[in-house]
């Protein structure tokens, strides 16, 4: 439930803490009367690491960050999205030649959702400048730029009725307007997109579009060398929010519906399970050439591009996978456990034991004097430890030690010098 | 500094959020409106763990834990303590037999610390109950027990005299009562001291001196078989103040003095040289078998013990030994940079670079069209990346690639179809 997912919550109810440190207890940290500043919680990464740049004078750096993010949002415990969770983000900073690190930035989305395997997806990029540009030509009046990007966003959520609609009859644009735009955004394509809206007799009168189409054409031509454009769409209605994005957008989305949930399947209710459990965006992030230069006092610029990988919502996903192919998770990274048949071989289990973790093997032994031999072996099959290293008198005797692998309940008699050597290689593939 | 040190601090001044998100900024959780709870923010993990079992029904489990706590302590940052930092916790949850665990976590302890090659150190050990029942049997009064502990606890830092003079003038014990605790706590050894306190004459009055005294030796048996005894001294000095421990506790500290601070090196202080920046203790914790109960409605308990490790001042005196011997910290796991002596070769470092990636190797190229071949091996030999792989006309004519190894300058023809081979094999001890 969601209060497993908080395990570990940094905020603390006063009282959970006092009473446990006793004269320690006046070191607690309260956030109340920490000098009267209105503090908030970080609602992102990106803005924490500009910050931290401009204040350390960090010119160029590359370097991923997986840490808790707070939002006062409406949790969907099902769809993995929490007021409270990880975020994992890369981000490459510095002055650079065009798109060689946003190429990166995508080939690293592409690299991560292939490997874990999470099913089909698509990565969607467009550059705020070509949006900029779009409404410009579009006839949008400057001061509603970001109202109505914010609208185009929903598009992945709301139908183009739904977002003209809106535009027109909340945001007050005119309804030509909304038409040219509605044409734009019904775009998507790759470098040949770019290369036709280069030509496009309306969108080449904008300077920034331009810049941006021709970013835009660079950037395929990276990514063909890395061999990703074919999950990779540029797509004129990606619109993403945030303010502080100053180039190309991008965004990740797993186009698989996920497994049936467990009630829907056993309701039998047929017309839910085709839906399945969509978690839509799995990785969003684009360029930001302007944030550093707000932190710093001279406004120095340090351009960014990055990503942030939505590491709870891809758990998620897993766990649900593997729930559907009730395929047991491995929970350990144990290699072997230490167990013995008989009655007091305490001291001798704890002993090997000592010798495998000082060889770097990793290994655990049962924290009972005389346990039964069937739980040792249970244990290693509820938690995956895929080897069992028995000892008994006779092996003690004998100077081996009976080496058994779980999965095929195989047992053969090894001898102690060589104990290591074989536990490596037999837990080599795990 | 400080400020770097604290580079992705979760508390964030809410004008450096706002302003940064567009619509979405809303969604930021400002703490002070979240319904008037006083929260707190974490002083341990101890606690939060041990909440986290109660309301999980966790009855066993073992596990570590990063994070940051906070504290309001007056930071001393050259000795490696701020007020937010890091700790590293193991923790062995379970109703076992005596002292298994808790041997385990004296030989992680001493594993972390012989791996990291800080110089020598010495874990200290001694049990709650065998100080309670020493100030039992001493004449301390038992509403005085806590406090008193507290000031034995000090005698790490303050004289057996100034410890002596807080119990009698601030804390109001007998002298009698209080040279009778002295000549405990500068009791030191192993496990005869355990069988000698068993036979001592008023020790032995106390059940619970005898019940942690027999444990002390159980565990002194299991420490001879991991093999640790050599560093674990039974120090009845050794308090820690926190009321949650309820068994065995312990603390690790260094012995050797650190490496001469510059400045005092720097302006000839002989005298200061001696000193260095000691840093003293890295590592505590102890057995708390009520602290999960507390936590529990039915007051269900969770026997458990666990450590902490400093981790902050470990990398502190690692950082501070590495400036000293000037030896280079490498920076990077890189290992192969992706080069190129002429120009316009940036898409065939590209294609190259992603051939590396989908091998598996963790390759770096340089986000510019024709950078030169001196800054790209001024970076290899900065961060400490040990190979380059050089592409030219000639190379890729040839089907091979000039792999220069940096820190010799030694330059090998290798084979495209062997390069990963190749960079492999020479980076497989790094």
């Amino acid at each position: 439930g969601d209060e497993g997912r908080h395990q570990f919550t940094l905020k603390t109810a006063k009282e959970t803490l006092t009473g446990k440190y006793g004269e320690d207890s006046k070191l607690i940290y309260d956030l109340k009367d920490q000098g009267g500043e209105l503090l908030s919680l970080r609602y992102d990464l990106t803005v924490p690491f500009a910050r931290y740049l401009a204040m350390n004078k960090v010119t160029n750096i590359k370097r991923y960050h997986i840490a808790k993010v707070y939002r006062r949002d409406n949790p969907a415990m099902t769809r993995g999205r929490y007021r409270e969770f990880y975020q994992c983000d890369f981000d490459i900073a510095g002055q650079y030649d065009p798109m060689i690190p946003d190429a990166e930035c995508l080939k690293i989305v592409h690299e991560i959702l292939s490997e874990l395997e999470l099913g089909d997806f698509r990565i969607k990029v467009n550059d705020r400048r070509i949006l900029d540009g779009m409404f410009a030509v579009c006839g949008v009046p400057d001061d509603k730029f970001r109202t109505i990007c914010s609208t185009v966003d929903k598009l992945d959520k709301m139908s183009w009725e739904d977002v003209r609609s809106e535009m027109v009859k909340e945001k007050g644009l005119s309804e030509e307007a909304a038409d040219q735009i509605g044409q734009y955004v019904s775009l998507q394509g790759g470098m040949d997109l770019a290369e036709r809206l280069l030509q496009d007799a309306k969108m080449s009168q904008s300077k920034q579009a331009c810049a941006g189409l021709t970013d835009m054409k660079q950037l395929f031509s990276y990514l063909q060398l890395f061999q990703v454009t074919d999950k990779v769409v540029f797509d004129l209605s990606l619109a993403r929010g945030l303010d502080y994005y100053t180039g190309v957008i991008y965004e990740a989305i797993l186009t698989q519906t996920g497994p049936v949930p467990v009630a829907a399947a056993q309701n039998g209710a047929g017309e839910k399970a085709e839906e399945g459990v969509s978690v839509g965006s799995v990785a969003g992030g684009g360029r930001y050439d302007g944030l550093v230069g707000m932190f710093d006092p001279k406004g120095r610029k340090v351009p960014c591009v990055g990503v942030s990988i939505g590491i709870e919502r891809v758990f998620s996903i897993m766990e649900q996978k593997a729930e559907a192919s009730a395929e047991k998770v491995r929970t350990t990274e144990t290699q072997v456990m230490v167990a013995s048949a008989q009655k007091n071989l305490l001291e001798e289990r704890l002993r090997l034991t000592a010798e495998l973790w000082n060889a770097g093997i990793k290994a655990e032994v049962m924290y009972k004097k005389n346990p039964k031999l069937l739980s040792q072996l249970q244990h290693c099959e509820d938690s995956g430890i895929p080897l069992v290293a028995i000892l008994g008198e006779q092996e003690l005797k004998d100077g081996v030690v009976k080496l058994r692998t779980v999965h095929s309940r195989e047992e053969i008699d090894v001898s102690r010098a060589k104990l290591v050597e074989e536990i490596k290689r037999r837990t080599s593939d795990v």
